[in-house]
């Protein structure tokens, strides 16, 4: 089960200026920083209301070389939006579910993604050009 | 202040078909569907998690007329994520705020929106390509 959005996924070119950028829209600091090698992605993530719960947080994400994704999505589309997540209670259920549903699931068994989540992704062509990630946190 | 992420804006060219779509993939029906004439939209909204309070919503948006912002999005992007919503408790104030910050607000004065909100938005220009919606709740 989808339960909630859990970030949205900007892509920056300088994540150092966008951190100031961002800071100063949303009137607060990133509250974490972090490398995912395995993705070619630095990131960083904003909570508008650090009060609330299962609140949707900004992610930035930064290439750290040039063949990574966001590299890929930064010289074909630009700074911008990158992909939605949501957060999911089973993400090998919610995957099999939207197989069935017709849509392509781009990794066949989840990965570990940014802040201690399970990941996977959804093909854009399938979702009217929105790259959809699900996301499970990882209890240990 | 910024309270939540509001909604997301997906620009969609067929909002029945892309109406479907999203209900598999939310595994959820759209709540409301809602007319914007002065913004030349039709839009539709979905709660994935209807008892969860201050959740981000996903709206959908088809264009009424080959002039809409939407219309011109399309044709320049195809579908895809238009912009992000942020809720904010006094609009005038927080588009006080970020004048001051140096971001450009694209409304000088607050309009009405669609799902009963005042809205401005943020020229994408300055905000990393990211167009940004200020939203305030009517009450009368």
């Amino acid at each position: 089960m989808l339960t909630n959005v859990e970030h949205i996924g900007i892509a920056v070119r300088d994540i150092t200026v966008s951190n100031d950028l961002f800071a100063k829209l949303l009137n607060v600091q990133p509250y974490k920083a972090e490398i995912v090698a395995s993705e070619g992605v630095t990131t960083s993530f904003f909570k508008i209301n650090p009060g609330q719960e299962n609140q949707t947080k900004i992610e930035l994400l930064e290439a750290t070389n040039p063949d990574s994704p966001i590299a890929k999505f930064l010289e074909k589309k630009g700074e911008g939006i990158h992909h939605i997540a949501f957060a999911v209670d089973d993400i090998l259920a919610e995957m099999e579910r939207l197989r069935a549903e017709g849509f392509t699931v781009l990794n066949d068994v989840p990965k570990r993604g940014a802040d201690n989540k399970l990941v996977c992704f959804l093909h854009p062509k399938g979702t009217n050009g929105v790259l959809i990630e699900l996301c499970q946190e990882i209890k240990e």
